[in-house]
Formats: structure tokens, sequence, C-alpha cells
């Protein structure tokens, strides 16, 4: 079980430093910043490399709403389940702690600022609602959960599953960085909010609640549509 | 048959959620927005993502112009192709409300505006009349039928068509967008124009006829290449 | 041997149509436009979906350089060069023609202007020179034919070769679009030259001579790079 | 051995043609210019191409700190770290040479500038410390390393390895190229620092140092997360 719960600290460490570190190093920057479909890219591609480089150790999860899903689906051992997040949101922690180090020695740093953490209301990017927000987190970590169960399903063709799965994440950034600044991962949004000036950590919740239940939402939709064919 | 509509009405949510999503929520915004390069990248991963999902289930269309070509190459039951109509218009209805609701929520809300439907002449992005409209969407479906029969005929290799298939999507983003804003699939254009102010709904018989017609099309023009190994 | 041709004639109007027409139609729309970076993977994206579509047909050369090349390392029957050659340069051609139906119908049109036809010095996106521009495209293409060559040899992983080539086109255009508009493929400059405005078809023989001499030189490094490993 | 070292120049000359060309030519040309999430994605396909087509030759590294891990790693024959590094090294400059030649050529050429050197402080594209420039290029190298020992060992599907690790690099360039310009690499620094101006040379030691202690570290990493499956 070590090996599994080192590659979760692992995975989760690089999907934090790798795309919370692209949105507060370079999407804003002038004239050749990433933007955020740099962003978006970027996370997509820590769970792309992290899902071939250890996913046959842990199964790559390194998101708490990702573990829940697979155990509501029957394809996770719920024992595992508090340990898994534990070393996620250690993992999410250390990131967002090596993240700080760089980016307080930039020019005349004077602070982290939102330092690439989610919100609502005040604090969503575009000024998007609690309700948005719920909306939006729910249903895009409920179809995650449906592309990681169908794309690693014995129907679907084998090896292919990391692309799939960190392409998904690329595409609900470039859909949702608006309105919530894109969670769907409750341990990328504690690591951060540690850190972050301003209501991170006060609005923190929301982004435990709504992933939480759209990873289980998405599991029982599976099962739905794929009957037979679900495992 | 259960299975295969469901899987064909989450997957059309999907690629209307994510892409017209994309286009409304992300792409215009100041300085770090994803620009029309972002909503291609975004439609083409909601099909590369369903088609791993869940193409094994349904065969993957999400897309009624894809349904009829391939009753037209010979391998999809005419039987199916209402049923599949049906279920991809609803998903699409059903994601264009989600993204009602989402948008609804945002800072200021006075209306969706054009809510990323196609359009020709006055509505058309760039201002392309309706002949270029219409050619557009005939080549370019054509030739999305003809990547999708030919990555998935048996000369090709396994595994890789969901690759092919979503990345011609963003492709045709790629070129088209500032023509029609990209259709190739009558459910998508149907979902939004349900929504959108302006002359969505008066236009949408171009965004059934012209992809449904290149979808025969392509079809055609694929047995005609591929001769005996277009199965 | 139809059935090859034909394949070539489709495969090189997709890249003519998808490639330069975004280039034309979206590349430098304000604000939301693709950039050069969208044309980039557009170029990319049509080799990618239409070697995984025809590929298994004609080889999917689309590109008279590519064609020369895997002459000169005996992977291609020296009988078919010029029927090959006649098909990608029928299909750009096509392609061009379309596309210049499609601008013609934009608002306020007056014509095409380049065309995104491929050029040096004056006619150099950047104004880089005749020199620039013929290393520019002597390298380029040398080393397409050792990506095209190496990942379709015996020693390469099997089905992962349209990736590898199509996203090397893409990485071919990054690097020279500022240069000479990127041609590394006489039919693609052919197929554009003929309906732009200013000196693309006086330039024309650089974007025969560069490619054709770097396709050759790409196959005779690879020979010496691969030694016994090269087919 | 002669076939491995060709592919190590071949492959590291691309490596820097490519990605060092994009930057120099491409990344801040106004309004159409590829930006720094395009020469990211850049060098990626540098490797993503490479590793495809001469990966089954030499291994693909391409990185002098790249072959040090893998020593480590007890995957590379230490009698060869030394040559490899040559190999690289001399590809890289040669690289670099012809990058010079293609922007001399440029309209109005004065001199090369930074021509995408590396560097830290007042070097750093953004003015990070040498403190920040050692903690990511440090911890960059060390996940490249272990993206690259996980998706190459024999848990992992085969094949898809040369896709990890370049998206991988791309992954790694949108998060730090405003920190150092994203070295990683100590034969890709040593190539452009030879042309630049400003400070490149002198600060070249540290894209030595950092990138060599990451891929050690790497290596050790990947052993403690992988236990009995790290081979």
């Amino acid at each position: 079980m070590t090996n599994k719960l080192l590659a979760e600290v692992f995975g989760t460490f690089w999907l934090v430093l790798g795309g919370c570190g692209s949105a507060v190093l370079a999407a804003g920057v002038a004239d050749v910043g990433i933007g955020w479909a740099g962003v978006s890219l970027a996370f997509g591609l820590t769970v792309l490399t992290m899902a071939y480089a250890v996913g046959h150790i842990s199964g790559g999860h390194f998101n708490p709403a990702v573990s829940l899903g697979l155990m509501v689906a029957g394809r996770f051992d719920s024992k595992l389940l508090l340990p898994y997040w534990a070393a996620q949101v250690i993992g999410a922690v250390l990131a967002a702690l090596v993240l700080y180090i760089i980016v307080s020695g930039g020019a005349g740093f004077t602070g982290v600022g939102g330092f690439a953490s989610n919100g609502y209301g005040e604090a969503s990017p575009q000024g998007y609602s609690m309700m948005s927000g719920l909306v939006t987190e729910v249903v895009l970590t409920a179809f995650f959960l449906i592309i990681i169960l169908g794309a690693t399903s014995k129907g679907a063709p084998a090896g292919f599953a990391p692309i799939a799965i960190g392409l998904g994440l690329t595409l609900i950034h470039l859909v949702s960085i608006p309105v919530t600044n894109t969670s769907v991962n409750p341990a990328r949004s504690t690591g951060v909010a540690l850190f972050a000036d301003g209501p991170a950590l006060a609005q923190l919740w929301l982004f435990w609640v709504a992933p939480l239940i759209g990873g289980a939402l998405g599991a029982i939709l599976w099962k739905v549509i794929a009957g037979d064919d679900a495992d």
C-alpha cells in the first residue's frame, strides 16, 4: 500500500505544481502568456503524464472525487478511500508550498494573490454566482467520472485511457475556468487555498461538496448508461 | 437499445456543454480567453473523450449527420436512425439548458446573445454568405465522414479512431468558426438555437440540410476512394 | 492504383483546405483568431486525420517531397512517383478552388491577398531572405522525412506513426511560418499560388526545389542514422 | 554504437532547432505569434516525434540529464554516458548554428538577442531569482525523469511513452518559461548560450547543475515510488 500512496502523493503534487503553477506563473503575462487555454492544457497533461507513469501502481486518481466515484462504481476498495484522500491532500499542499517558494522569488514580489485558488461570486474569475459554480462543478465532475469509468472499462481499447482522461480534464478547464477557476478536485483546491489571499479558504467547502457529489453522481450515471458493460 | 440511446444522449450532451460552453463562457474573455483555437480544441475533445468512454456502447455518433453517413455506408442499421437522432437532439437540448442555467448566473447577466449558435450572412461570425456557409458545411461534414469511416475501417490501426475523429472535429472548427460558427452537426445547432437571441432558429434549416447532405456525400466518397477496402 | 491515387487526391485536398483554409479564414481575426499556433495545429491535424483514414490505402503521402523521399529510401515504387505527384497537385488545386469559393463569399470581399501562399524576401511573412527560406525548407523537409521513415520503420511501435507525422508537421509550422509561411510540400504551395495575389507564382520554384532536395536528403540521412534498422 | 550516437545528435539537433527555433522566430510576433504556449508545444513535439522516429535506436534521450537519470535508475550503461553527452551537445550546437544562419537573414537583422537562452535574475524572462530558478529546474527535471521511467516501465502500456514524455516536456515549459525560459536540458542550454547576447554563458553552470541534480533525484524518487515495479 505504501507504493500506492506514494504514487498518489507524487501524482497530485504534479497536478497542482503543473496546473496551478502554469496559471500563477505563465497565464497572464502580456503578449506571450499562455492564457486559460495553456492552463487547461497544463492541467490535462499533468494527469496524462502521471497516469502513464504511475497509473499502474495506484490507479492514478490524484483526486478525492475520482477515488470516491471509483468506489461508488465498485472499482476501488473502500478501505483505501481515506488513505488515498490523505495522500492526495498531502501531495497538493506540498506542491503549493514549492510553488510558493518559486513565486516568492519573483521580481517585486508582494504576495501570491489568488494563487490559482477556486471561488464563486466575487471570487469567481468572471463573477459567476455560487449556484453557477455548484452546477458547473457537479456536472463536470460527473462527466469526468463517466470518461474515467468508460475509458478504463473492458469494452474500451487498452492503453488509451490516460489520453482520454487527461485531455478530458483539459476540456473541463476550457469550459469552466471563467466560472470557478475549475476545481473538480478537492485536493487541488485545498492545496492552494492554504496559501491564497482572499476568500479561498472560506469558500473551500464548495470545492469539496460539489466535486464529491459530482464524482458519486458520475459513477451512478455510468452504471445506468453502460448497464451490463459497466466494468 | 436503451444503453445505446443513453450513450448518445450523454455523449451529445457533453459535445454541446463542452464545445458550446467553452465558446460562450471562455472564448472572448480579454487577455486570457481561449479564443477560437481553444473552442476548436474543446469541441474535438468532447468527441475524443466520449468516443473512448461510450463508443463501444453506441458507436459514439453524437451527431445526426454521422448516423446518416454511417447508414449510407452500410455500417449502421437504418431502423436505429430516427431513435439515434431523437437521442442526440434530446442530449443537445438538455446541455443547452444546463449551459443556460450556468450563464444566467454570470455577473450582470442580461441575455445569452448568440449562445454559440450557427449562422450565415449577418449571423456569420465574420459575415460570410449563405453560399459560403453551405459549401463549408457540406464539404467539411463530408470529410468528417471520410475520417470516421476510414479511421474505423479494418485497414486502420485499432484503438486510434477516437483520436483521429476527435482531432478531426478540432480541425474542422479551426477552419470554419469564422464562416458559420461551425455546425457539421444538426443536433448541436438545434440545442443552442432554441435559447439563442437573433436569427438562429430561422437559419436552423441550413444546419440540418448541409450537414446531412455532407454526411451522405462523405459516405459515398469513402466508398469510391476505398473500393474493396471500404469496410 | 486508382484507389491509391484517389486517396492522395482527397488527402492533399484536405491538407490544403484545412491548413491553408484555417490560415486564410481564421488566423488573423482580432481577439479570438487562432493565430499561427492554430494554423500549425490545423496543418498537422490534416495529416494525422487522413493518415489514419486513408494511410492504409495509399501510404498517406499527400506531398511530392514525401513521395520522393520514400522512393529514395526504397520504400516507394518509382513507377508511382509521377502519378502520385499529379494526384497531389490535383487535390491541392481543387482545394484552393473550393477555398476561393468560400472566401469570395466573405463580407466586403475584394481579393484573396496572399491566400496562404509561400514566399521569401518581401513575400516572407516576416521578411526573411531567400537564403533563410531555402535553408529552412531544406532542413525541415529533411527532418520531416526522418520522422516519417523512423516512425513507420519496423522498430517503431505500430499504429502511432500518424500521430508522430501529423504533429511533426505541426511542429514544422510552429517554427517556420514566419520565414516562408511553411511549405515543405510543393503541392500545397502550387495549389494556393495559382489563386494568390503577389509574387507567389514567381517564387514557386523554390517551394519545389527546396522540399524535394530536403526530402531526398532526409531519406539519405535516415539510412545513415538507422543503418541496419532503416526499414 | 555509431548509430546510437547519430540518433542522439539528430534528435538533440531537432529539439533545439524546433524548440528554440519556434521561440526565436515565432513566439513574439504581434497578433498572430505563437506565444509561450506555442513554444511549449514545439519543445514537446520535438521529443514526441524523434522518440517515435529514433527512440528504438538510441533510447531517445536527447538530454544529458535524462541520460544521467536513466543511468542512476540502472537502465543505461554508464560507459555510454559521456559519449551520449558529447553527441547531445554536438547536436545542440549544430542546431543553434543553423538557427543562427536562418535568423541572420531576417529583415533588419542586428543581433540574435537572448536567442532563447536560459537565465535567472535579470536574465529570467520575468525576473525570477536564482533560487527560484534552481528549485524550478531541479523539481521539473526530477518529474521529467519520473515520467520517463514510469511511462517506459514494464507496467505501463507499450508504445505510448513518447506521447507521455513529449507532452510532459510541453507541460514543463507551460509552467517554467517565465522563470528560467525552461532548460531541464543542459545540451539545449549550451547550444544557444554559445550564440546568445547577454549573460547566458556566465549563467550556464546552473543549467548543467540543476538539471543533472534533478535527473538523478528523479531516478531515486522513481525507485522509491515504484519499489518492485521500478523496471
